[in-house]
């Protein structure tokens, strides 16, 4: 067992991920009875060492104000208002169902073969994130629920904040009778051991990571495990002719202003030109008293004319994720021009349609290949919680394993048993 | 559209890719009766080629026998007796149910928006693999029936071969006006093209290889694109003290000597301690007349003695996937032993255990957490077309996406499609 402290001088990622490993097979052993005292216990065992834990997220927002961190960031890493809300979800995903064990596929073949695939943990998780301590309750809760091992490695701001965090956990984990070692922290703000972690794949069996562009492609181009990348969203709405506008623009307002830093949040309009002149003078409209500010193309820009807060899209404009109140506007002549353009700029996140026509939403919704479409629904609902998994571990944009909100089961892979009495192949 | 010659001498793999995913929303766009139509198209442009490709296998084999090539390598080389089967397994893919537009997860959530989950091809995969041109027409036609697009890098004793197939297979797409460079082929032997290929993240979306374990471990450590890893097995069976004997000395012949080359082929046996002085001589007996040597650990050599095919087994002779009529001896002292012993040295290819208690048996299966577990059944049926997929393009060993055998279904994803009236997050 590790107890990480912010003094580790040299860790050796390697007996870490040899722990992990093995603490992976206690773990998928656990009823899901067992597993969800386990949570509760977690709970208990993190409102117990409450004190602790604002004394270290105290310490480390201390450092960073010294250190000139936005407001932003320390808005983030403050755990004093929302500590009561991230031991309530613990206490939540006890009550979820368990995806570890569930049979599918169960068929008997000709040759009386009874063949299944049975729903079996990950193994070993590796999480990289970036300054919420929140994530690392979040992600060990699930984790531990699915059957998992994990080894997280937070951000440098919240280092004291996830060792007490951690601490907490394992005590919790100890007294179940689960290696604490089930959850380990990388306690160093080395980048090094980033990279070390990255090529573990004798014992990590997936890489998460929930951050920027930066961090995804990081582990893309140098991770021998397999990665979940996604995370960041280049996101769209096409208006057909016929939309509705009233709802449209209410629809297009909560996408683009409700959350502007997420990855879900709406970065580019595109108009049927038939409606253009019509309408894009209303999304102005509306959406200007949120302060949002727009990125116009040349024909928007001839629709609703330039002022300060509408200034002509350069180049790469409509290739930025804004995660702010900034919103491109094009004007498109066709439904394929609008499905082009996705094509060539979305990050294949979350891109919708607002239309009455049937015909056009089926084919966009079969035509763009995002990890979600929408129709006629705001873009913020690519979301775990939003779309009715209970949780979410990450957003994948990716084409393998899983794509767009990651909840339980995404958590799981899973085995073939194959059930015979003496049955041989020909 | 690319028409692949065996002269090349640049190619212009990021080219290649840009079209290759080009081509593959074509190829997604297409219905299931345009597919099926495409591939019976397929066979058929195959018999009309039937001439050239086999002259072209035969200048192939010419080479490879005045390289040196091996018999067993020149038998998979050669098409002569085989492509007349190859061409009927694309007919028979033709009338396999296709996995692309099936909805799963449908729920209609509290606030009305109707959400579910609809399969959808992948978009553009890479496969890479050996010097067997069956594998050619085999991944294009599973591709093509999935909606992928593929490209293709084979073996270099069979580049003439692969040349000749997918330019019959290039002829049957343009026919059916389906973009040519839906099934390309890297038509050179340099492997500088391998390491460009694992790095064409932008347009490759998943790379499988099909081949050794040095194969694998390649393209694991340099591709930026996510890898299926697969394809390597140490097999094993546990036999517990209420084995049947005679019903389990019939499957451990079968998993040793049906198929002593591939990788669902058992590797060790793991004898229960109680019975084995009385069941060792008999696996001896029974598989020594089918050329089976044996790797003896000490307990198992006391027992059978030494022999010229008998002999003590060295430190890493149960951590090598023999590939050969070879098959390691190991007594246990307990079904925990052995599961432990399974867990240190199995690739999680398939492991197995015979028995007649339904308690061992269900913890085994439970326990051991390989692609495919098995209970009084042959390992050798971790095989697509065995356990009812219909056709096999690979048999995966990681946790990722796909685990055992991966069928037509494991070739897509899937996306989330929302349907609203106006919904927006609160």
């Amino acid at each position: 067992m590790m107890t990480p402290t912010a003094e580790t001088t040299h860790i050796d990622l390697n007996a870490m991920g040899k722990r992990a490993k093995a603490a992976s097979v206690a773990i998928a052993r656990a009823t899901t009875n067992q597993k969800n005292a386990l949570l509760l216990a977690l709970a208990d065992s993190l409102e117990t060492h409450t004190p602790a834990i604002l004394e270290a997220n105290r310490v480390d927002l201390d450092e960073g104000r010294a250190n000139g961190l936005g407001e932003a960031l320390l808005d983030r890493l403050d755990l004093l208002k929302r500590l009561a809300g991230i031991i309530a979800d613990v206490r939540y995903v006890a009550t979820l169902p368990d995806p570890v064990g569930k049979s599918f596929d169960e068929r008997t073949l000709p040759n009386g073969l009874r063949v299944s695939r049975r729903r079996i943990p990950l193994g070993v998780l590796g999480v990289i994130y970036e300054a919420r301590p929140n994530v690392t309750v979040e992600v060990a809760s699930l984790a531990l629920k699915t059957g998992n091992a994990v080894i997280l490695r937070g951000g440098k701001e919240t280092l004291r904040t996830n060792v007490a965090l951690v601490t907490a956990i394992q005590e919790a984990l100890a007294a179940h009778h689960i290696p604490a070692d089930a959850v380990q922290l990388i306690a160093s703000t080395d980048r090094a051991y980033v990279a070390q972690m990255l090529k573990l794949d004798q014992y990590i069996d997936v890489i998460i990571p929930r951050g920027g562009a930066s961090l995804h492609q990081l582990c893309k181009e140098n991770s021998t495990i397999p990665v979940i990348t996604g995370g960041v969203g280049i996101c769209h709405f096409f208006v057909d002719v016929s939309a509705k506008q009233e709802a449209s623009l209410n629809i297009i307002h909560n996408a683009k202003t409700s959350r502007p830093s997420v990855c879900n949040t709406l970065d580019t309009l595109l108009i049927h030109r038939d409606i253009a002149a019509e309408f894009l003078p209303k999304v102005v409209q509306h959406l200007r008293p949120a302060g949002v500010t727009f990125k116009a193309d040349e024909s928007a820009l001839q629709i609703v004319g330039a002022a300060d807060d509408i200034t002509p899209a350069a180049a790469d404009d409509f290739d930025t994720e804004w995660m702010a109140l900034v919103l491109g506007l094009k004007v498109v002549d066709s439904m394929d021009e609008a499905i082009d353009h996705i094509r060539a700029h979305s990050l294949d996140h979350s891109d919708g349609i607002l239309t009455e026509d049937t015909a056009n939403a089926e084919r966009f919704l079969n035509e763009v290949m995002s990890s979600a479409v929408f129709w006629n629904a705001s873009t913020r609902f690519n979301d775990g919680g939003a779309l009715g998994l209970g949780a979410e571990v990450a957003v994948s944009t990716q084409k393998l394993h899983a794509r767009g909100p990651m909840g339980l089961e995404e958590l799981t892979t899973y085995k073939w048993v194959v059930i015979g009495d003496g049955q041989i192949r020909g």
